[in-house]
C-alpha cells in the first residue's frame, strides 16, 4: 500500500492514555474539525480499542497507534498486528517511546513491516545521537525528544532542535523531523516550526490544559502563522 | 462494575493473531449465531484493533482482550488500558499466556486492575504447579496449558486435565477451570468437561480447520451434549 | 546439595551496585570479622564478577548472588547459570527485586532450579499481598518491602512488618522474613527483630551512612542485643 | 583507559553457559596455550562468576563477558556494572547477541559506557541490513550472524560473508568484523578470514566437539596459515 508523504507542517494529537472512550472522541472530533478547517496533516493517536470510533468519526484525521509490533499472522497472542491495523484504517504509528521502548532487533523489523502494510512510522530517539543512529533506519517520521522533557511544559531550545532536525537529515534526508516534547501554547508551536520541525503536537500540553479545545484552537492557529511564514507548501 | 461468573460449560473462541478484519468478523458472527442458538456462555477473543467490530455486531458473545495491563490513566504511550476496554465493552481479558507472558508484579497488580474495572480474568499457567501458584491471586478463570501442546492438536490427558483442574480449586475455589491446549474435535471438547473443565476452546483447532464454520458446529454440538451429561447447570 | 537454614536473626550487607572492586572487598572484609565475631549467618551480596574474591577472601560470609536465572547448561549468552554460580561457591541469590522483577513463569522455574542445585532463595514482594501469594511458591526467605521505602531511610511501621511476616508465614511456615527497606541505624535493626523478623540488613543505609564500617559495627552490636532479647536460638 | 585495537586474524572461544567451573578453565588454559603459542589476540567468553579465575590463570587471553548493562554506580540489584568488569579485568563484552538481545536505547548507552571504562564491543547483528544500521553505533566489533545458523554447524556462505563485512565497514571502517555462526572445522576458521572477516571462532564447534582440545588445535593451525595466506599483519 502506497503511504503518503506527511505536508509539512503536520500536527500530532497524542493523548497516549490520558483519554479514552466518550471523552477521547470528543477531543478528537475538535481535532478533526481543525484538521479540515485549516488543511493541515494532523495525526491522532488512541488507545488501540478507541481508533475504529476515531476512524469512523473523523475522516479528516491520520489515525495512529501507539505502537504496533513485527508480527506475522499466526500464533502471537495478545501482540499487535500491522496487517489488522492497516485493514481497519490505521495509517501511522508511533515507535520506540521512551515510555514503551523497542529492542534493536524488533525496531529494525517493525519499520520493515510497516512499510510492507502501507503504514508511516514515527519514531522516537532520546538524544541528537540517538536520533542520528536510530535515522539509518529511515523512518517516515523522527521524534528527538529530551525524555527527561516529556510532561514538563518545557521544550527544547533553538538549538537541539535545529542540531536533531539537521543529524537526522544528514543521515536520511525523506525523513521528516517532528518536535514535540513539552509543547504547551501556540508560541511553542510556531517556534517549532519555525527553528526547522516538519511538524510539532502535544499530549500533556492539550490534555493537561485548563480548556483542551482552546488550547488546539490556539496551537492551530499558530500553526497556521508557521505554515504561511516558514513552509513554503503554504 | 458487577462481574457475572460464566455459566459452565463455557467455549472460548481464540484466534489470537491468526485472523483480523473481515475474516475474524464471520467468524465472530457464527461463534455469535452458535452462543445465541445454544444459550452459551462464549468468550471471544480477537487484537484490539477489531473488538469494537465484534462488540457491535455480535451481541451474544463475551468480547475479551488478549492482553491487557495494569496501566492507570495517564502517560504510558502504547500500553492497553483496563478502563479504556471496559468503556468500549470488553468484558474479559487473557492474562500471562505463554506467547506474552507476565511479571510477576504485574500479573499482581492487573488482576486488581481487572476486578476494580469489571473485567473477567483468564490466567495462563504451563503446569499443575505453577496453576496451583497463580491460583493465589484468585483470577476468574485458569488455564493450565502444557505449553508444548500448544498448536499440536494433542490435548493433555484425563489425568492432567483432572489433577490440574482438582490443583486450581484446592487453593481458589471460586476459580473456574478451561481446558484449551490442543483441542480440535467434537470429542476433544465433549471430554474436556467430562475431565472437569469449566470450559473449553480452541485455537488452531478451529482457525486452521479445513472448515473453520463446520469446526464450530462440531463443538458446540459435543459442548451441548456435554452440557447434558455432566453439568448441573444444563 | 543440602542447603543450611539461616539461623535467625540474620544479617544481609547488600551493596547492590554501589561499591565494587576494591572497596567492595573491604567492606566485605569487615562484614567477615563481624560474621565472626558474633557467630551470626551473614549474606553478602555483589556483583557476579566480585563474588569469587569475597568467597576467597571471607570465609565467615554466605555469598549471595543478586540475580539468578533458571537457564541450564547450554546455550544462555549472557544468562546466569544455576551450576556455575554453585560450582564457584555461592550459597544464595535474591530474586524478583524491584530494581530487576522476574516474570511469572521465571519465578517459579528459578526457585525450582536454586533447589535443585542447592542455592538458598530471597525471593522480594513488594506488598503484603503479594507476598503472601509469592509465599505460595515456598522460597527460603521472602522479603517484603515497601518499594517506596527503598533507600529513603525510612523503615516500614511495626504494623506492616508484622503483618507481611505474619502473612508470609501463615502460607509458607518454613520461609524466613527478611525485614530490611530503609535499615539506617542499630535501632532499626533492633526493631526489624523485636517486630518479628528472621533476618534484617541494609544498603543505602551501610554503603552511604559518613562511615560504613561504623554502621556496620553499630547494626551488628544492635542485631545482637536482639537476638539475646527475642530470638530463642541465642 | 585506552583500548587496544584487535590484530587480525583474531579468534572467539565463546562456551556460553555450556560450560563452567573446573571444565570451563580447562579449556580457558588449552585457549591460552594457544594464544601464546601463535601470538593470536584471543577473545575467551565465560559466565561473569567464572571469569575472574579465568583472568588469573590465562595471562594471555582477552578475558570478555558475554554481556553488560549500561548502569551507573549505586542502584540497580542484579544487573551488570561496567566499572566492576573493567576493575576486575575484564577487557571485552558481546552485547545485543540473539539469545540475549538489547532495548534500542540501552544499546546506544551501554556502548557509551564501555568506550568509558575501557572494554571492547562485540555487538551482534542477524542480517545484512541490520548490521548495516548497528555499524551506526561504532562497535569496535561486529558479528552478522543469521541467527538460524547458530548451533547448526552450517556457516554462512561467501557472499554472505562478504556483502556483510562490506556492509559494516561501509559505515564504519574501523570496526572489525567476526564471522563465526556455524564455525566447526579448521576450514570454516580459514575459509571465514579468506572471505574477509577480521576474526573467527565458535561456540558449539568447540564444546560440542568430540574432542574440543582437538578442535581448538585444529582449528589455530588453521587461523595461523590464513595468517599468512591473508592478512598483512602476519
Amino acid at each position: 500500500m502506497e503511504k503518503a508523504k506527511l505536508r509539512a507542517p503536520f500536527f500530532v494529537v497524542n493523548p497516549k492514555s490520558y483519554l479514552y472512550g466518550e471523552e477521547l472522541l470528543r477531543l478528537a472530533r475538535k481535532a478533526d474539525e481543525l484538521a479540515a478547517a485549516y488543511d493541515f496533516d494532523v495525526l491522532f493517536t488512541a488507545q488501540l480499542i478507541d481508533l475504529p470510533r476515531v476512524i469512523d468519526a473523523c475522516p479528516h484525521l491520520i489515525p495512529c497507534a501507539q505502537f504496533m509490533e513485527s508480527l506475522k499472522p499466526g500464533r502471537g497472542m495478545g501482540h499487535v498486528l500491522p496487517e489488522a491495523l492497516a485493514e481497519a484504517g490505521v495509517r501511522a504509528t508511533f515507535l520506540n517511546h521512551a515510555e514503551n521502548p523497542s529492542g534493536v532487533h524488533e525496531l529494525a523489523a517493525v519499520i520493515e513491516r510497516a512499510n510492507e502494510v502501507g503504514i508511516l512510522t514515527v519514531v522516537c530517539a532520546d538524544s541528537v545521537e540517538e536520533g542520528r543512529w536510530i535515522a539509518g533506519l529511515k523512518p517516515d517520521v523522527m521524534v528527538c525528544e529530551l525524555t527527561g522533557l516529556i510532561g514538563t511544559g518545557t521544550t527544547a531550545d533553538e538549538a537541539y532542535m535545529r542540531s536533531s532536525t539537521k543529524a537526522v537529515k544528514a543521515i536520511s534526508p525523506t525523513t521528516q523531523v517532528l518536535q514535540a516534547a513539552g509543547i504547551s501554547s501556540g508560541e511553542d508551536v510556531y517556534n517549532a516550526i519555525k527553528f526547522g520541525a516538519d511538524g510539532t503536537g502535544g499530549t500533556s500540553g492539550i490534555v493537561a490544559a485548563p480548556d483542551p479545545f482552546a488550547a488546539l484552537d490556539e496551537m492551530f492557529a499558530a500553526l497556521d502563522r508557521a505554515r504561511t511564514d516558514f513552509c513554503q507548501e503554504a
